[in-house]
């Protein structure tokens, strides 16, 4: 399969324009009706890459995430299973992959109309979950989450063929810049920044603690901040952020006692499955990339 | 001498309140007149235990410091000299100690009145440089600075029998949360936390890259944060923010392309000068901690 934005291959960063919509044209079949995205949301998701849409979900929802959550934090027997990363150098929990396989709830949130439809709408048409996962940024010791495009990962560790994917993130805590809050470079998703190195095998099994490859050149990062600022994702626990597969996103670290908990639905298109990895290495597992399993919403 | 604060002793933190003045009864040899302190400044650093006062410093005097400050970063032989520590792990620059005796631009900066006079009003009197250092948290990769009380470490590992001491911050580049700007617990100065483990012999040797002692429990910093909430120190560069010597701070790493550079003069009052340290260990060396070369300014 052609390789439309090759990344890890040259020894120089290059910046090439994005070569697929943001805002794809609407499914022939109409989606569900409770999608309430606005023209102006939808002209500031294509112009930023990204939409904050406080209060989504109501503060009862948001408690029984929350229990769920401590019921997973809880799970002894998780803590050695390969979907649950915990931070480098602790045994603090950082991710839990695959939830809206393994838990019913999250299963269904992942289907709740109120995020599935604004995806539907986006993407333009039937979706499926191309990842899952819950990030927690804990209190005190929570790390960094390095400047990345999620797209140049998937694509090139995953096979994700094109730029038609988005990035759903409920907001479990109150999310600000002291805590360390995603920041994002608003209009970067038009570009895509090709990163230099070629991706080691099995990249996943430290990856998820610390990224090495798929790390942005500091020139790229610096003619891309200059260029859009940054801005970052301030807001109140039940809040959802939308944001582009291939927008510029990283966070700092976090020592305030207040943990940064979030989760993470990523939407892909069905017309843009994964195929091979563009590494030409074996694919990622199935709990971090659904391969076996696609199936639409 | 006796020990009017004890910390590292104990096997559990412990909270007790300040034994000395925030602001000091003004000396009876009237200082410079230039301080411009109104009483509304001295309640609100009494109250909160910060101030910030933007545009201390013009426009080509943070030129000047930041050309002063390139040739420090260019010049070699410095980057083996003991003053200079990179961070852990890189050898990007992290500090700078002793610039009041190397430098002598900064050595005028020290007693430029418009700073020192603050100092002698907030403390009352005469003063001198206890510490100073250029701190440097580069774009992309600069690390934390875990919560601490400055006078917790002044205390223990340098001597300093009370809180008499406050430390001043110029901003040579914009600070803001993004860029890991200083957070402070304003009012968490009136409390004092002790810390648990005793002092391992020259701790300073990497307490300076990354503190593993003196560092207050995750109980106490919990306490403070819900009893006096978390300031984010977010001023221009040229701004200048004083702080107690026993208010609770700490930093963000910063990945983002700006950088955060910050220049620090800690001014103690003279009657409360160095003794031995309270952890009986041998006394830091001189350019962390002034014994042998306090000058009144």
């Amino acid at each position: 399969m052609q390789d439309d934005y090759p990344s890890r291959i040259e020894t120089r960063a290059k910046v090439q324009p994005r070569l697929d919509p943001v805002i794809y044209p609407e499914a022939e079949t109409p989606i569900l009706s409770s999608c309430t995205l606005s023209t102006q949301q939808l002209n500031d998701f294509e112009k930023n890459g990204y939409l904050l849409l406080p209060g989504l979900f109501n503060s009862s929802e948001v408690n029984e995430f929350h229990q769920a959550i401590t019921a997973i934090q809880q799970d002894e027997s998780l803590k050695n299973s390969p979907v649950a990363i915990t931070e480098r150098g602790n045994s603090e929990l950082r991710s839990v992959f695959q939830i809206h396989q393994n838990h019913p709830l999250f299963s269904n949130v992942a289907r709740d109309p109120r995020i599935a439809d604004i995806a539907r709408r986006i993407l333009g048409g039937d979706v499926y979950i191309h990842q899952s996962r819950l990030n927690f940024k804990p209190g005190f010791k929570g790390k960094e989450f390095y400047w990345h495009s999620d797209f140049e990962t998937w694509h090139v560790e995953d096979g994700m063929p094109r730029m038609r994917a988005i990035s759903c993130s409920i907001l479990l805590t109150d999310n600000n810049a002291k805590n360390g809050a995603l920041m994002l470079m608003p209009g970067s998703h038009k570009e895509f920044i090709s990163c230099v190195g070629e991706t080691p095998e099995n990249h996943y099994e430290t990856s998820l603690q610390k990224q090495e490859y798929g790390i942005p050149s500091n020139e790229s990062l610096q003619y891309l901040s200059d260029k859009y600022g940054i801005d970052c994702a301030e807001a109140a626990a039940g809040s959802v952020l939308f944001f582009d597969c291939n927008i510029m996103h990283g966070s700092n670290s976090n020592i305030t006692p207040d943990p940064r908990s979030n989760l993470f639905f990523v939407y892909n298109h069905i017309d843009n499955m994964v195929y091979e990895p563009f590494s030409l290495q074996p694919p990622r597992p199935e709990y971090i990339c659904s391969r076996e399993t696609i199936k639409t919403l």
